[in-house]
């Protein structure tokens, strides 16, 4: 009898995941990779460190080589070999060797699809003149850095102010060349609310890279200087000598719509929970698949290497027997821009926002906070500007954004797993985190988000957003000290310090409400509690001055 | 009628927090904190940092002084005053000025006591010479200061190896001071198990910290050229220009014993999830009391900064009528020792075995792990050594400890989330984490854990101990390479390269359990996974030769 044939196309991430898994499972099956590129198993997340020179050699990108597959799972990887059609009905895959253009058919009892996604490349006009790269390839990092020498590149433009565009301007710039950011949206990081992105869009500024927000590419042309000149809907242009296209990345889908898999509607191969997709015995993972978000249960593209390797692995156990399932995505995500970093877990306001599920009355309350990141009595205390959304029912946590420049991605992966297991913001509050001077506090960020957030639900803090303070017929408190005024504050705030407060309280209107705010919500939490129990309608401006500065993600230190 | 009066005796940690939220809860209560010290609020954890000279000015200890108390929340607090007696039927609170000797009469509507714990100070011979310190508060770190300087104190002589103890050893150290540790256990931390103490133990030796581990003091003597000399039980003596005595804390419970109020078996104030002491009216928090463990179910002290702001929050809110409760306390806890960190969360296997919890069939498993902090291709990244304990039935995460250079805090920050929402190891296996090459990996070294852990659950693992290794029949096989074989073995391994165990599976024993390592335990799981599906009994060295290289607490690097 033929050995259990499980083929897998695409070998980096989940398929590479897969492929091991399988191995472990099974000694007896026969397993082998068809990637199309010339590499299994690269860090894919690391090429732009490795344009950067972070990551020195390209080597070091290379996680796994077919050669450890072959000696150490006897797994067979046919590099430059493109899967080209499936045949369901007899369960052959046709592939093509690249460089000979020789086709052959593959018999599997299983086949795993893991062909991941490609850059998106709009078509405008001068696209594909030289000098205008994506970077998702060890080939195409190659070419990056090939252009930057050969040419002597000194301008960059990036099209595009998410994750890896960001993180290709901290590297260009480390090179040396001076790097202007596109950025379609009014704010970088679209993943996030604009006003969280806005302390990185200050850092950013403050690293000498330009930002252009609210502004789109119409097309390239060759400049008469050299290089390239993009025109912008604004109507001004950039020179560049390097073009990086970062606009985001669209699930590779033509094996699996040829074949007639279901393709679900927001671009990606529609799979179950066991990684099923609609044909028996064809799984997919990865890039390429929509996965069910775990908070607001909607499928979508979810382009993340945990979760890629996470699904490998299980599409393995599911065909070798194993009941084993993929919970969906949170949507973790963190990256770091040189000092500052900004991590998230869950939807953003936005998002929710975007899907209907955001409104006045409706489900969802948020917060705003800047504690440190450690104890602030030891030196180098960084605060961090963190978001907690939550659910006003039962306190659900929804999600959560943070940014700083230490202890940021802490903080939302103790989030990230209070979400997972269905947590409340009471549980934040009540969380035992580590705590001495240099790592935490014995109030940690994470707990300090539970009780401000405890308070709101048990009606023991009213707050207000500063969103909503345009066209207010309250009045609003400014219960800062003089100094801190001084240096800056809301037009029209009436300005009582926390301290002098029940000595003044007849200055006060009892017939309309007060919004009281200080520099980041705390000591005017305290004014808020006073007055409410000395009968004055009040509320609390979540993240106070603080989140003022950072409103609608305008740019502020 | 006379307003609802709260006392509050001790004014640091629980009895500040608890003053703080009462007059949020109350803006009309009269709150008076009595603290017998000369300072409320302080920075307890700092002061090592503070000798050492990280935290240069006294004052940056003080999180809040008598003035913001009265000015901001209206609270007195009466310093240099002490508790002397409660008459629970008349609720009063007899209170001494310690400068005047000056007694008076408090009544009470409420009285919570936070008197904290005072250093042990054993009865040894010489316990009262001069230059035997301990630390817990700002006079004890002027007084050490105040030594080092006019005695120009070069040799410094640590009894204990705790927390305080370490972290003392780090700053006196940085002084200049040439440093003696004294343990009476084998090991350091002996919170944690030996083998997750060890590499601590190696940091330390290789910053030149003298070990005695195995030793007491017998006591102490004046030394003939100056200072002190330390009498030890193995015979052996130590001289030191300093003494410090950190060999724990004991629970202030004498006003609470004089009042009759319930002890528990451990020495502190017995008190239920109210933080209600045995008499009505009364509360007790932080050091002094006993509090549940959430995974043992036990009562005892814990010390610790953070449960103990939780306690005082949750008396404040049942003082005032809400519905709050302590959910007990896990014992996590983190110390940074120069460049590493240690940090657990739950008991220890230690802690189980003395608790007759721990056997061979017992409920509970443990696996250890070595992954790195962040992705291996990224520069920089640091192994962490992880262990985690689990229970056998349904998968319960029970505790875990990790030793590190970096991200070592916050693999046990989200472990002790996953302990509190009572997480399996199935939960660690499907978290979703931040990835970005310089801040995790796409399998974490929390995903791993869990992965390595589930697969022992799930039957794909079989897994073995070192400490079980003596005496052990079977056939104990070496899979890692070559080189690494040239660099250390374990005595009577036989070696075979995971990458050649295929075609040598005739040398194997069939009649005999074989026991495979490699360096970390991941190659030999794949050994094993082969050699089970190959019809041989098979077991994995959880942990590899690195965990063998810590075993029994032994100094390793």
């Amino acid at each position: 009898m033929a050995p259990f044939r499980l083929l897998i196309v695409g070998g980096v991430a989940g398929g590479a995941s897969c492929a091991a898994r399988a191995r472990r499972l099974s000694e007896e099956a026969e397993i082998v990779i068809f990637e199309r590129g010339d590499f299994v198993s690269f860090a894919n997340c690391g090429l732009p460190y490795h344009v950067g020179g972070v990551i020195a050699r390209e080597e070091e990108l290379l996680v796994a080589s077919p050669q450890l597959f072959r000696e150490r799972l006897r797994i067979e990887v046919r590099l430059g070999t493109e899967a080209v059609a499936i045949d369901r009905a007899r369960q052959l895959l046709r592939v093509r060797e690249l460089a000979t253009g020789r086709e052959s058919q593959e018999r599997y009892d299983a086949l795993v699809l893991s062909p991941g996604a490609q850059p998106i490349r709009p078509d405008w006009p001068g696209i594909d003149l030289p000098g205008i790269f994506a970077l998702r390839t060890i080939p195409d990092a190659r070419r990056i850095r090939g252009w930057i020498e050969e040419r002597r590149a000194r301008a960059a433009l990036i099209v595009g102010g998410g994750y890896i565009g960001l993180e290709m301007a901290e590297n260009l710039l480390r090179r040396g060349l001076a790097v202007t950011v596109v950025e379609r949206e009014a704010q970088v990081l679209p993943l996030f609310d604009p006003e969280m992105a806005a302390p990185l869009a200050a850092t950013l500024a403050a690293h000498g890279v330009r930002l252009r927000l609210s502004e789109t590419v119409l097309g390239f042309e060759p400049d008469p200087s050299g290089g390239l000149r993009a025109r912008l809907s604004s109507g001004a242009s950039e020179r560049a000598d390097l073009v990086l296209l970062c606009i985001g990345v669209r699930p590779e889908t033509e094996l699996a719509r040829a074949a007639g898999l279901e393709i679900g509607e927001r671009g990606g191969i529609r799979v179950d929970a066991r990684m099923r997709t609609s044909s028996p015995r064809i799984w997919a993972v990865g890039d390429a698949v929509e996965v069910k978000d775990v908070v607001t249960g909607r499928y979508g593209p979810v382009p993340l290497a945990g979760p890629a390797n996470r699904q490998g692995r299980i599409a393995a156990d599911v065909i070798f027997g194993r009941e084993s399932s993929f919970r969906g995505a949170q949507g973790t995500a963190v990256v770091g821009v040189f000092e500052a970093t900004a991590a998230c877990t869950g939807p953003s306001e936005k998002a929710l926002r975007r899907a209907g599920l955001w409104g006045e009355e409706g489900p969802f309350e948020k917060i705003y906070l800047h504690p440190d990141h450690h104890a602030g009595y030891y030196p180098g205390a960084e605060p961090i500007a963190l978001k907690l959304i939550f659910r006003r029912d039962n306190g659900r946590i929804v999600s959560a954004q943070a940014v700083g420049r230490a202890g940021v991605e802490k903080r939302i992966d103790v989030i990230a797993m209070a979400i997972q297991k269905e947590g409340t913001v009471f549980d934040l509050e009540e969380a035992e985190l580590c705590y001495a001077p240099q790592f935490g506090a014995a109030r940690d960020p994470v707990n300090v988000a539970g009780m401000i957030a405890a308070n709101v639900l048990r009606g023991d803090a009213r707050i207000a957003h500063w969103e909503n303070l345009e066209g207010f017929p309250g009045l609003l408190l400014d219960v800062r000290t003089e100094e801190e005024v001084g240096r800056g504050r809301v037009p029209g705030a009436v300005h009582i310090p926390v301290d002098r407060l029940r000595e003044r309280l007849k200055e006060l209107p009892r017939d309309r409400e007060i919004w009281a705010y200080c520099y980041v919500g705390q000591r005017s939490y305290l004014a808020s509690r006073l007055l409410s129990q000395k009968g004055f309608r009040c509320r609390n401006l979540s993240g106070g001055y603080r989140t003022y500065l950072h409103r609608g993600g305008r740019v502020a230190s």
